[in-house]
């Protein structure tokens, strides 16, 4: 998009919802309180996690703002948003979870770099045309363009794994800038058989609950990936690339890449492994903050849990005692309907909300675990899991409760 | 088909390899020992784990042999191997595993129900036309029509999810009698859009390495979808289904469903679960048995590992002190070619194997464990998997060995 660019300091950027806890302040990064994230089911706007590289790009003139696809297609084009908004309109409730999330508790097993993050680096979002089915409060709702659509534009069919002339990534490049890319926009790339499936539902987004995307979470078009870490569902598009080998930008081959507990950053060799892009089966507790005190023993333990991929939630399990003896929680998607995962996928993208009732004793350890549709279950402790960048912690969520006076 | 179907009794069994490893013999099961398993990365026809639930049935006239196509379709149809054969020809690489493969291990822990398994009953299947790059000997190759075009042939076209008249599984029903069904045949589903997506390679197999098939292994027709376990890729095929909801038969409703460690015989509810489908992330070490003794401490550890649903094998992980320090394995698919795992997908279906060299003291206890390229890992124990019907052992695969004479 000619002429457009994101700004170069932080002079323009938007209003945030006050309760939100900030993990950094420029580039903005912030997560809701744990109680603020499952106020509801699909994410209100204001309680969704924050995660920018670079200062908020500001696009005023919505008629001139275009994306252009080019790269090994046989035509390039340019879309403005009136070509995206002619497409068939599509909602698909997805949870986007930053590979970042509970960063801050895998720092406390050994030192991890990277932005902080509690538990709620996280969010789910509705398109699936259920409002009349939920609270109008409950409800953020992302719509948009399918990306298996906008690229038929160019030629390229539904379920293509190479082009003629040998595209088989998709690269989503931003208009933002930002540091680690040397002042360069983020970009990121995803493979061209996923991006031309369009059972995957990637989406070109222009909506959240209804109303055009705000500035926060990627105005006026962004790339929703389901299944897939939030790093790869670029905000504020600028171009979409048709290219050979995956993207080469800064957080596909320096960043969110999995490495072995054994790798430091001394002996660490970027070339030897694939950028992350599925995440595996994680749950979180969110009721409860991980050390705290409640007045009865008599307690309602409830929190997500979320698989990449499109699998399903299995199971989620509860302990009171540490891990010594589990019950199996509740799970629902739609208040009061027990959720039963379903592998023709419903809702697939999305995660699911957990319950258990428990009576505590004096003090507890409470934790809880899932177990998604391929039986992958979340391992125990974090010491097999850890890696230098602090991404995926998915170990068992523990936290210790006593009760009581918060006082004594 | 009608007229043909299996025999009540074992007095036409097929002539197997004398040293497969027999786990039950009427209905005949069995896995061949670790070392023929990874004797070559394609599993020969003789090696395959031979998994069956009743006597092995007899076409002997392949002219009269048909599969009939119904359920909830505009038109049923009468399909001979001559109107298979006339379909596009498909290869694919896919690993089969059986859901109670490492069972064994598991009623180690506390005794669970079904047919004994040690580490091997899981086979791969080579069929991407690869066999310039492959010594003749490696390969078993299974060759055959898409299910996605045969169901175009009764106008279902790709990628449906429901039919107009209200299908959503297909239903494939063998030509078999088992007593589990009380003397009816085998039968499984899978959801009609994994059916009816081209990329997710079910095949109606009628070739294993480049020779039909052989009779335990399905002969003349049978399904074979990949990344998901072996129970639903049904042999001797008799008659496809579309049908609204899962099917009912004994192996999917009473049978490999994933339970939580506390359901027992006594207090367990079949209908609470759904069928298990895709797998979770597998390893095992092959090139030592459990409990074993080497001549010298010089020792090469091998083995394989293989993920459901496509996934790839991102990293082995082997350690020669029962798991406190680790090394990573190499990892191939083609001999000399280091894997790395790809998001596009070459050989997605099919595992890895992997190879570490070590020196090991007096005394070991080896591990391998792998993570999948959606960072899953395999659980560190058995028990917060464990589960009655004793499926899906994925825990960390340990052996303990001894540096000395086998006699001391």
């Amino acid at each position: 998009m000619p002429g457009i660019k994101g700004p170069s300091d932080y002079s323009r950027e938007p209003r945030r919802h006050p309760s939100l806890k900030i993990n950094a302040k420029e580039p903005f990064n912030a997560e809701p309180t744990r109680s603020d994230l499952i106020s509801s089911y699909v994410t209100p706007v204001d309680f969704f996690y924050k995660r920018n590289h670079g200062p908020i790009p500001v696009v005023d003139d919505i008629e001139r703002y275009s994306i252009s696809l080019r790269g090994l297609v046989e035509n390039s084009k340019e879309l403005f948003m009136k070509d995206i908004w002619k497409l068939p309109k599509y909602t698909v409730t997805a949870t986007l979870q930053c590979a970042g999330n509970r960063r801050t508790a895998m720092s406390k097993s050994r030192t991890v770099r990277g932005v902080g993050w509690d538990i709620s680096a996280i969010g789910n979002e509705n398109l699936r045309n259920r409002l009349d089915r939920m609270e109008k409060s409950q409800i953020a709702v992302w719509g948009g363009a399918k990306l298996a659509d906008v690229l038929k534009l160019v030629g390229i069919p539904y379920l293509t794994s190479i082009t003629q002339s040998g595209g088989k990534h998709v690269e989503f490049v931003s208009i933002d800038k930002c540091k680690e890319e040397k002042g360069g926009p983020y970009k990121a790339s995803i493979p061209l058989n996923q991006a031309t499936n369009p059972e995957a539902d990637v989406l070109l987004a222009y909506e959240m609950n209804g109303e055009p995307l705000n500035r926060d979470h990627g105005y006026p078009l962004r790339v929703v990936v389901p299944g897939v870490i939030g790093a790869r569902s670029v905000k504020w598009l600028d171009s979409i690339n048709i290219i050979a080998e995956e993207c080469q930008g800064f957080f596909m081959q320096k960043d969110y890449k999995m490495f072995p507990p054994t790798v430091n950053w001394d002996n660490i060799n970027w070339s030897t492994r694939r950028p992350q892009m599925d995440f595996p089966v994680q749950s979180a507790i969110c009721s409860l903050e991980d050390v705290c005190v409640v007045k009865h023993g008599k307690i309602t333990i409830k929190g997500y849990a979320v698989s990449g991929g499109g699998r399903g939630i299995e199971r989620v399990d509860v302990s009171i005692d540490g891990g010594k003896s589990w019950v199996e929680a509740t799970r629902y998607q739609r208040i009061g309907i027990p959720y039963i995962a379903d592998d023709s996928g419903s809702d697939k993208w999305a995660w699911v909300f957990f319950e258990a009732e428990a009576n505590i004793p004096q003090s507890a350890e409470i934790v809880a675990k899932a177990v998604d549709i391929a039986a992958n279950v979340q391992p125990e402790s974090i010491d097999s899991i850890w890696n230098l960048r602090g991404i995926l912690n998915t170990s068992w969520h523990r936290v210790q409760v006593r009760v009581g006076q918060a006082n004594l």
